[in-house]
C-alpha cells in the first residue's frame, strides 16, 4: 500500500508487520473518520482546514513507522529484551493508527458539547474491545490479546517504555502528525517544524534503576533546536489556530445548539431532524456500553450533524431555532479578549454580569447567548514528561538547563480569556466597557495565569487537548 | 478582509472595490459551498483532498485580484476605454467568487449523475438573477444590472474582451487557482507551476482590426516557461487526480447510485432517507426554475447526501442497499486500463460485452455493475483559445511555433479509457482476458485518440470540464 | 529588469523611481559584492551557504520595494508631507542597495580580522561619497546631493523617520533579507519567517508631539505572530549559523593568519602571494582615505584572499605557513562550550590558563593557537528600538505585554562563550578539565549571562552585528 | 557524521559502510571542490547560483546512500550474488562523492576553454590513481584495488549493472542532485521533482539472458509519474539555466580570455598575473601525466581565476586586457536568437559573415569578439539508455510506450542557436538584419533540428554535459 499524503509525501506500509495497517483502514469505523473533520469548526475561521480524522490517523501511523525506523538504527543501545521486535512494531502501528477511533462528531467537541456523554478514548477503548466492531476483528486475527494491548498502548502503558511514550506522550506521533497537518492545511506555516531532526534526534537514556527500562531522550548534541522548534510551532498552533477566536465562538454556538437539544428531548419534546442515534444517546435509552449505544454512537458523524442543524433551521424551538440559523450560514457569536483586571476571577465574574443583563435585556436568554471561554494551554510542561537530554559522555540534563528558548517557556501558562456575547448586544457592550475595548482590539494578550474558569455561563471546551 | 489561504498565503480584500468580495461571501449561497467538497470523491483516493468549493471560490477571488493589478500595471498599454476602472474591477471579483456558486453535492458529479438535471452553469444563473437570493441582494445593491453582468462574464462576455478571457479561457483565475489548489491538497506536487510569473507573463495585444479590442497575450521574452509549467501541470494533474483509477471507479458507483435512486423514485417507490428536496427535483414537482425548485437545490450538499447513503445502506431495494453499502465504507469498483486492440471501439464493445456477461452470471445487474470509462482532455487546446505570444518589437507567434515543449503538446489528446467493474467478477475476468491484464498492470497508458464512448454501459462523465 | 531570485521569486524593478537600481547593480562596486561571500566561511559548516553579497544587495532593495508598496497602501494614515515620493522611494531603494557596499573580504570578518582597519560602514560612506566611483556616478546624475542623503540613510537619518527605521532598525529591510536568505542557503528552515505577513503587518502611528513625525509600528490585530516568528527566526539563525562552533573556530583561524601577516609585514618582511593592496592597506602606506586607499580596498575580495592563502602555505614564517596549511583543506582549530562555573569571568580566566599552557607545551604559540569567543546577542532589544502595537482604537502598547512570546524573551541576552584551542591539545584538555567536558558534549547552553569577555586571548569577533 | 544540506535537508553518513565518506571529504582534493563552483558563470545571470562542486559531491554521495537503500528494500529481487554488500555500497559511496573531483575551475567551461587540455574525467581518474593524492590514500587503506574500481563505477563499468547504472546513466545520481540543487540555488522552481517517488519507482528487472544481470527499470504502476517529471525538470533547467543566454555569453567571454592568454604565452610573452601553475599547463612544460603536472592542475580553482583576470584588467596586450575588463564588472557579450531560416547551416554562416564584418568595422577582431553559440540536448534519450518499465505480470514496456509525455518528447532535440557579439555592433547588426530581430526578440524557441556547427568562428561549449 503506497500513497500520498500532503504533509508527509509518499506513505507506504509494505512490510509484513504494517500490513496491519491496510486492514485496519478498510474497516468501517476507520472510513467513518472520513467524515469527521480533524479540527470541527476550524475551517469556518480558516478556509482551507477541512481535513479530516481519517488522513489523521493515517499520518500518526506514518509517523511511528518512522519512529520505529528511528529506534532500531540505535538498537544497539538497547538490551535485547527492550528491542523493537516486528511484534511490537505491528502493535504501535495499530495504536498510532487507532488512537483517535472514538472520536465523535466535530472531534474534541462532541463530547464537550454533548451533556453527560462519554469521552472519546472511552469510545476509542469499546470500539477496539467490542467483539462486534470490525476493528476487533482484524485485531483478534493477528492475537486475541492484542485489542487489550492496542488499548493499553493509547493509554500510555506498555512493557516498552519509550514506545508508550511515542503514544502517549510529550513528542508522541498524534502531536508530530497533527502539528504539522493542521499548520499545512490552515495555512499557518507557524506549525511547521522539522520532523526529520526531530526523529534523528531521539535517543535511548539508561534505565534509572536496576529494575527500570531505558527511556526516550533527546541527544544533546544535535537534538535541541529540534525540540525547540516543536515546542515553538505548538506555542504557535494554539495561539493561531487552536484558540482562535472566530473558531472558539462558533464551538460555544455549537455547543449550546446541544445543550439546547438535549434539554427539549429530556423534556419530551420531539425535534424533526435529529438523528435517531443522537436521539436515542441523549436520552440515554440504553444501557451505557450497550451495543445498540455502540451502533448508535458510529452512524454520528459530521454529514448527520450538518444535516440535522440544516433541518433545525425550521424547529419551533425558538432558541434551537435561531442558534442554528445562525451556525449554519456562519453568522457567529461575537467575541471580545480579556485581559490586565477584567482577567481575574473577580474581573471575568463581572464583565459576564454586565454582559448577561445586555443579553436578558435584548430578549435573549443569557445561558445561550454569553459565556467566558477561558482556555489555557502549558508551552513547555515538564512535569508530566521527565525528558531528558543525554550528552556523549552520558551526563543527563533536563531541556531546560541546556536551551534558551525551553528555559524562558517552561511551566509558563498561555491562556486566552475571552467573553462571547451575540453581536445584538455589541454595540451596548462596548459604551458600558468603555471604548477602547473594541472586539478588534486584540488578537493576542500575554497570559495572565489561568485562575480557574466561572461556574456560571462559562465555556468548558478542554484546551490542552487536541 | 484578511484570511489566511494555504494555496495563496496571505488574501486580503481591502479596497473599496474589494468589499463586495466579504459582503457576497456573507451569503447563503456562498456558505453552503463549504459543505460541498471541490473534487467530489477525490478524497477516497487522495486522502488530503477534502478542500471545499468555498475555499476555490476564495482563492479564484484572489487570483482575480493578482490579475486585476497585473493589468493596471501595464495600463499604458490599453487605450483609456479598455482600462479597468472600480466598477469593472469589482464586476470580475464577483464574478470569480460567483462562478461555481451553482455547483451542486460532489461538484460535476452531481448534475452527471442525475438523469435530466440541470448543469451548473444554469445553476449558477438562476441563483444570480433570482431576487429571492442573498446574492442576487448584494449585487443589486451596488446596480441593477450587475446580476446580469455577472452572468454574462461568467460565461466569458464581457465588452472588456481580455476580461472576459480571465474569467473564462484558457488561462483563467478559475484553473489558475483550482491547479495549485487541488496540488496542495492532493499532495501531488507535479500541479505545482508558478503563478507569479504566469500573471507577470500576461500582456495586451492590440487589437486586430479598427473595431477590435486589445486581446489577452504572453510576454515572449520571459512569459513561455510560464505557460509551459502551466500547462504540464494541467495535464498532470489530469493523469495523476482527475483521472485517477480510484477516483473514477467511485464516481461510477456514486452516479450508479442515483440512476437506481431515480428509477425507483420514478417507479413510486418511496425510499426512507431521501432528502425531500432530492426527491422532489428527481420528481419534478416544480416547473423548472420556479422558486420552489431553486430553494429545493440549494438545500443540497455533501452533508445530505452522505446522511442520505448512510440511510440508504437499509433500503429494501437490494440494489441501491448494495451499491450504498459499497459506497459509505470505500468498497468500490475496480477498474482495469485499455490499451492497443482494447482501446478501439471494437475493442471497448467487446470487453464491456465480456464483463456484462461475467457480471450477470454472478447475479448482478450489469447496468449497475459495469461499464466503461473513456474520460480525455486537450492537452493544449489552441482552437478555442487564439492566444498568441508577442514579442518587444510587436511581432506574435503562436505558442507551439515558440515553445519547445508546447509545440510537442499542442493538440495532442490525453485518454485513460478503463473497463469499470465489480470486484466479485476479478478473477474470472482475468482468465477470460489474460493473465497480463492484471488490475494493478498499468497506471497510465499512452493515449490512443479518443474513438467516441459506447452508448451502452459506458460512462459519461465529463473529462475535459473541471 | 526582471529576474529569479532563490528567495523571493520574480524579482523585479521596471517603474521610474527603481530605475536607479538597475544602474547601481552596473557598477563595478556592486559587481565586486560578487565575489564576497554574505557569511565569511560559514561555508565550512553549512555547504550550502555560498552566497554572496551581491545577492543579498539585490535581495534587500527587493524588500525595499516590497516596504514601499506596503506604505503606500496605507498612505491616508500620513499627512500629505510625510507621504512616499518617486523621490523618496528612490532614495531608499539605493539605500538599500548600498548598504554593504563597503564590505571588505569574509564580509564582517575583514574589519575584526585585521588590526586597525577601518568599519565597513566607513567604507560604504567613501565608496558613496567619492567622486571617483562609479556608484557615486549614478547617484549624481540625478541629484548632486543624492550621495550624502544615502549615506544619511544608511546610519539611519531621514527626515522621513518611518523611512530611516525601515533601513535601520529592529525589523529592517536588511534583517528582513538576510535572516530569508541565509536559511535559505544553509538549510536552516528555522530561520523562516513570513515576510509578507510581516510587511503587511506595518502600520504608522501618529507623533507623540506636534512637532513629531508618525512612527513605524505593528498592527495590534493581525502584526503580532509575525513579529514573534521574525524574532524567533533571528533567534534560531543565531543559535544554529551565526554562533555555529565550527564556524566561528574557522573565523577564529582566519583572524590569526591576518594577524600574524601583518605582524610580520610590519617587521618588514615580505610575505610572497601578498595582495599589492592588503600589504599597502596593512602598511598605511597612504593617508586614510585618499583615492589610493580606496582604490586599494577595493581590489580586495574573497578570491583575492583564498588566493592569498593558498600561497601562504609555503611561505617562510612557521606560524603563518601552519595557520594556513590549516585553513586551506579545513583542519578547523576545536572548541569547547562554557557553562556553569566555567562560564563566570574567573572561570573563563582559570579555562584560557589551562589551555595556553597546554598549548605552550605542545609547542605552539597560544596567542596564535587558543583563545576564548564569547558572542552574544539580545532575543528582543527594546531599547534600542521603542517600537509599540497599535490598536484599532488608536491605543499603543508595548510588544512585551501583548505578546506572551516577546515578553518571555524581552531583554533577554543569548551568550554562547566557548574555548577555541588546537586539535594537538585535545587529549591533555580533557584529562585536564574531566571526562564530561567532551567537545561534542553539547551545542546550545542556556545564556548565564554576557558577563564581559577577557582581555588576553579572546576572540573579539562582533556578536550582534550582522 | 551529521549535517544539515539546503537541498536534502539532514544529511547523514554514520554507518561503517559510509565511513568512507567522511574521510574522503576531508582530503584536500575534495576541499578543493569548496573553491569551485558548480555552474561556472551561471551566477552572472543568476544571482543565487553560486553553489559548489563541494556540495554538488556531498549531494550525490547522499541520493546514493538513498539508492542503496531502495535497493536493498527490494534485495529479495536479486539472486544473492548481485545483492548489495556492504564493500559494494561502500564503493559506490565513493564513486558518487568523487565522480566530478577532477573538475578545474568554472567546472566544465576550464576543459572546453583551455586549448588542448585534459577532459575533466582524466583528471578524475589521475587524482584516484596517483599515490601521491591523499584520496587515493583514503581509498588503498580500505583496498588496494578500490582505486581502480572506483574510476571504473565512475565510467559505468561494475559487475554489478544496476550499481554501474546508478552512477552514470539516465537517472544517476549525479542528475538526480544536480537537477534539484541547481533549481534550489538558482530559484528556477520548474526544476523541482519527486527524488523521494523516483527513488521508490526502481525496480530491478530479470537478466535478458541467462549470462545476464538484473537490470534497473521502472515500476510500472506507480513509478512513471516521476520519470516524466524528472525528464521534464531536466529539460526545464536546459532551457531556463544552462541554455540562458546571458550564461552562455558570459562563458563564451571567459573562453575567448584562455583562447588569448595562451596565444600570448605560447608566442613566449610574460603575463603578470597569470598563475604560475595555469602557465606551466598551458606551456606543457612537464610530460602529461606527470606528478608534477597534477600537482599544477590541483592548484587552480575560480578563486585564483579571478585573481587572475583582476590583474589582466591592466594587462599589456589590448586584446586580454579588453576582454578582462569586461568579465570582471560583467559587461558581457550580446546573443541573439536564431530561427527559422537563420537556423540553417547556410543561415548561421551567413549571420555570422555579417557580425565578422561589423565586428572588423569596429575595429576589434572578430576571432574573439563574435561566433557562433549552438547547444543542443535530447529531450529524452532512449538509445543509450534502453531502460524498461516493469509490470506486475512481469511484462516490459519501453517508458515512450506507456507514458503520454515521454512519447511525445522521445528522440526529440532541443537546440538554442544564437549568434553572440560585443555591444559595439549591436545598432549595426540590427539595422542590418530587421527590425525584428532585436535582442529581446525571444527567449526561447522550437528546436529546428541540430543541424552541426559551423567550423568558424562557432563556439564549442558541450551543450549536454552537465
Amino acid at each position: 500500500m503506497i500513497l500520498r499524503d500532503p504533509v508527509h509525501g509518499l506513505v507506504a506500509f509494505e512490510n509484513d508487520e504494517e500490513k496491519i495497517v491496510e486492514e485496519l483502514l478498510a474497516t468501517k469505523e476507520l472510513q467513518r473518520l472520513r467524515r469527521i473533520r480533524q479540527l470541527g469548526l476550524a475551517s469556518l475561521a480558516y478556509p482551507g482546514a477541512d481535513h479530516t480524522r481519517f488522513s489523521h490517523a493515517l499520518g500518526t501511523a506514518h509517523v511511528m513507522r518512522l519512529f520505529i525506523a528511528r529506534i532500531r538504527s540505535i538498537h544497539e543501545e538497547l538490551p535485547f529484551w527492550q528491542r523493537l521486535t516486528s511484534e511490537r512494531a505491528r502493535d504501535a502501528l495499530a495504536a498510532a493508527l487507532l488512537h483517535d477511533i472514538g472520536h465523535g462528531p466535530f472531534s474534541h467537541l462532541f463530547e464537550t458539547a454533548l451533556p453527560g456523554s462519554r469521552a472519546h478514548e472511552e469510545w476509542s477503548e469499546m470500539i477496539i474491545l467490542s467483539p462486534q466492531t470490525e476493528v476487533h476483528q482484524v485485531l483478534v486475527r493477528y492475537d486475541p490479546s492484542l485489542p487489550q494491548r492496542v488499548v493499553d498502548l493509547i493509554h500510555g502503558r506498555h512493557e516498552i517504555a519509550y514506545l508508550a511514550r511515542a503514544v502517549s506522550g510529550m513528542f508522541d506521533v498524534d502531536r508530530c502528525d497533527y502539528l504539522l497537518r493542521d499548520a499545512h492545511f490552515s495555512g499557518v506555516n507557524y506549525g511547521r517544524y522539522d520532523l526529520e531532526w526531530l526523529l534523528r534526534s531521539f535517543r535511548l537514556a539508561p534505565p534509572l534503576n536496576s529494575g527500570g527500562t531505558p527511556r526516550l531522550s533527546i541527544d544533546g548534541t544535535k537534538g535541541l533546536p529540534a525540540i525547540e522548534s516543536f515546542t515553538l510551532a505548538r506555542l504557535f498552533m494554539f495561539q493561531q489556530v487552536y484558540f482562535h477566536k472566530s473558531g472558539r465562538a462558533s464551538e460555544y454556538l455549537l455547543t449550546k445548539i446541544f445543550t439546547r437539544l438535549a434539554h427539549l428531548l429530556n423534556e419530551g419534546r420531539r425535534i424533526a431532524g435529529t438523528p435517531p442515534a443522537l436521539e436515542a444517546m441523549i436520552l440515554q435509552q440504553q444501557p451505557p456500553g450497550s451495543t445498540t449505544d455502540l451502533d448508535h454512537y458510529l452512524r454520528l458523524d459530521d454529514a448527520a450533524m450538518w444535516t440535522a442543524f440544516a433541518d433545525f433551521q425550521e424547529a419551533e424551538d425558538p432558541v434551537l431555532r435561531d442558534l442554528s440559523q445562525r451556525l449554519v450560514p456562519r453568522r457567529l457569536f461575537k467575541s471580545f479578549d480579556l485581559f490586565g483586571d477584567d482577567a481575574t476571577s473577580e474581573g471575568k465574574a463581572r464583565i459576564l454580569r454586565i454582559a448577561e443583563s445586555l443579553t436578558r435585556e435584548t430578549g435573549l436568554d443569557p445561558e445561550y447567548y454569553c459565556g467566558l471561554d477561558d482556555p489555557s494551554v502549558q508551552a513547555f510542561d515538564v512535569s508530566k514528561d521527565p525528558l531528558t537530554v543525554v550528552f556523549p559522555d552520558g551526563s543527563e540534563r533536563k531541556p531546560s538547563e541546556v536551551s534558551f528558548l525551553l528555559n524562558r517557556l517552561s511551566g509558563q501558562t498561555l491562556s486566552r480569556p475571552r467573553l462571547i456575547f451575540a453581536d445584538e448586544i455589541r454595540a451596548e457592550l462596548y459604551e458600558e466597557l468603555g471604548a477602547s475595548r473594541s472586539p478588534e482590539a486584540a488578537e493576542q494578550f500575554p497570559s495572565s495565569g489561568n485562575e480557574g474558569t466561572l461556574a456560571g455561563g462559562s465555556f468548558s471546551l478542554p484546551s490542552d487537548q487536541r
